[in-house]
């Protein structure tokens, strides 16, 4: 085993060459050049910086090719200036000898590499139950680069046109279209109430109704027990508590969950949702010169005042451009969530952000809902699709509490002006009154969003 | 002459029968009923609560019928007990005498109404300089449906296919559009340094380049002298100080102002664009039962602390809704506005919210700007439309102080986030904390916006 000290400038190593690694590790590379800090990265994958959030597209046939979702590769880090060791795993970090131990997958060697501040940044791992026959060729998972290659290969190769996602979040419905557009007939399984559960249930419904009106079976409130191999050892069928499905291909959208194995083994502090807890400034709490961001991180949510864990791409980039500023000497502070996410299923759009009922419930928020219909554009405007939107408010006080949106083109991202009052802690009565871009192919002249801020406005008057 | 004198029960009188009107008299009617308040409207024209702002696309052919852009008939109105009175004109407004004078257009037969509350919702008038020419036929507004018509029966029946638009805001270019989808060759002839002149010059050069690529011709930097006219009186051309644009048709797009004769008559206050002042809760200064709503009046710029004239249905609308509740009993306040316009040119998407940098200057404040290139999805995801952002923040605080946008499909509506920050108060570096909805097929991983909130941070920091 070699071992790497540390130099005379200072080092900064970052574990994980994704998202917030990398965003961190070209942050940090502006504050400061090579001169002044050294940079070194370690990715056990084959692919730096790429889009995971991309991979039901490039499946899909929407992306043309896989390197298109590759932001920034290996070559181009290094020609800033940043040593990035791929297929190079840390397998622990020593957090009291400021080092931590990696292994190059390559050549199977081991070695320490010192470091004066450290960023964690190793990501989320798919949630893989352990079902029998989970590990059968024909069951995928699409969490990375590797996985979405797998699947496109199954796909062209597969005896016949029958697909099975288990579960119906946000990667399940995306990867139920993408198979949709392969030709398969597809049937998603879930265990909750209804698809989407990060929606209430009654909007969760019209998910699983545009769902059914495309061709896609929804199974709800149903657990896989196990997934059917045949005699070649492949996946034939998912099986559950009361019927099975048959199957040529299985595709796995159970989510993700903090990686954080190395932090845990060196005693890092976690949360109840397994990820890392950090400050404001992203750094890990009671370590001052390690920090960690991305998708094995929690989260503090606004809204609830509880830490959450949420593995988006968006989020991953900022903890890296903060925690980039605040290795490299500068200055930045991650405030937290309100939970804004936006989807589609073919020309379904689906978006939330802030509380639903459950979570309103959860934190003693009591609460008025207000569900309104309205249009993308003006009635009258050609295009106008239909939405539904969906609103929480405090009661008594009338603060916005959350907003959930289901309809067609011009829907999801309406959601953006609900995130941005809930940050700032508006009231729905004062959203009623906020000034939005209104022309009549862009808007009807009360904006879905204010056509239910104004009812859940009524609503908090009535409510006593 | 007749004199209804006031009934036993409570009357609203209402000037003007379109959106801020009539939405008025709507919520004061769902207040109480027509045994406790009697309500009365006059509407001068043949229509009532028209959709102005849809005229361009009617003559576009986007909107097919003129009655699509009608919210609610004459008769609807009637049917929940609301007094509407067409074709009759408010002549005077006798404060003192609570009365109002009205003149039957069809009989030419005058009235006196009394009122225990008045709303003065009387419009905007489209600005019609006193050019030679300016009344000879073949020269078209576009402020009601009249018009709208009229200018449709003479691009039917033009002998040639020449337009020459006068003026290049909102309506110029949305009229620029409409003619160039009745395949005429169009020249829009605008006094600015470029069009749009709620954009800052730098980015109505934008607006400029795309509609050169549309195959419309902007003339900009020269006024309009005068509509030279034909042997058979019709207008043939338009004439500048340098040039003159031989012309078909000649639509004015020069913009409204405030339509306050009446008001300006009966003594009531004026600002400086002429709208009539009103408190937050929309009462006329000084005037406990007087309200005024829509195209004449002023409102409240939160950003510069100014008065503006913004003439925009989604603000009548407001302004009705928040009048019928206060003349209805109940309790509502209007704001102010931030400044938010959205508006398109074929498939240009403009938009703007907050201070130009003029505006800003005129108040004096100091500030930073950023202008970014980002595009509408993940730069990989097909339909990836690319944007122009410009932000501007306050030298020293970071506050976000106005935002413009200029793209294609995807770019205007993103403008709403700019517009709740605004009102919020928010930094450019809150700007980039936000939580707005991510997906490839809705937004970079960063979304514009922020992009500029990034650039425009890092400018307030290196500001000084």
């Amino acid at each position: 085993m070699t071992t790497t000290e540390r130099p005379a400038t200072e080092r900064l190593v970052i574990i994980g060459g994704d998202a917030a690694g990398m965003s961190a590790a070209s942050q940090a590379r502006r504050m400061k050049g090579p001169d002044e800090l050294e940079i070194v990265a370690f990715e056990r994958g084959h692919f730096s910086s790429f889009s995971a959030c991309g991979i039901p597209y490039w499946v899909s046939g929407d992306v043309g090719e896989r390197d298109e979702l590759i932001a920034r590769t290996p070559e181009e880090h290094r020609k800033r200036s940043i040593d990035l060791r791929m297929r190079t795993e840390v397998t622990e970090i020593d957090v009291a000898g400021r080092r931590v131990r990696s292994r190059d997958l390559e050549t199977g060697e081991d070695a320490w590499t010192g470091w004066d501040k450290l960023v964690i940044a190793t990501g989320a791992r798919p949630v893989r139950p352990a079902l029998p026959g989970i590990d059968a060729p024909g069951v995928h998972g699409v969490q990375t680069l590797d996985d979405g290659q797998a699947l496109l290969d199954t796909l062209d190769r597969a005896a016949g046109r029958r697909a099975v996602v288990v579960g119906a979040g946000y990667i399940g419905v995306e990867m139920a279209e993408a198979l949709l557009k392969h030709g398969y007939e597809v049937t998603v399984v879930n265990r909750g109430e209804q698809p989407m559960a990060t929606l209430d249930p009654d909007m969760g419904r019209l998910v699983h109704e545009a769902m059914s009106g495309m061709g896609i079976t929804t199974v709800s409130g149903t657990a896989v027990t196990a997934i059917l191999t045949g005699d070649d050892g492949r996946a034939r069928a998912v099986a559950t508590d009361d019927a099975e499905y048959p199957a040529d291909v299985v595709v796995l959208g159970l989510g993700v969950e903090p990686e954080t194995t190395l932090a845990r083994a060196a005693g890092l502090p976690l949360g109840r949702h397994g990820g890392l807890l950090t400050d404001l400034a992203m750094r890990v709490r009671g370590h001052d010169d390690i920090w960690a961001g991305g998708d094995c991180v929690e989260v503090l949510d606004l809204v609830s005042g509880r830490e959450r864990h949420i593995a988006l791409g968006t989020h991953a980039n900022k903890h890296g451009q903060i925690i980039g500023a605040n290795a490299g000497g500068g200055y930045g502070t991650f405030p937290g969530v309100v939970g804004t996410a936006v989807s589609k299923v073919c020309d379904l759009e689906i978006a939330r952000t802030g509380l639903r009922e459950k979570d309103a419930r959860e934190v003693g928020l009591q609460y008025v809902t207000a569900t309104i219909e309205s249009t993308s554009r003006a009635g009258y405007f050609p295009g106008a699709a239909p939405m539904t939107v969906k609103m929480l408010a405090e009661r008594r006080t009338g603060r916005l509490l959350g907003v959930q949106i289901v309809g067609r083109e011009g829907a999801a991202k309406r959601v953006d002006i609900a995130a941005v009052a809930l940050t700032a802690g508006l009231t729905v009565e004062q959203v009623t009154a906020l000034d939005l871009g209104y022309a009549p192919p862009f808007s009807p002249v009360w904006d879905p969003v204010q056509v239910a801020a104004r009812k859940a406005t009524a609503a908090v008057r009535a409510g006593g």
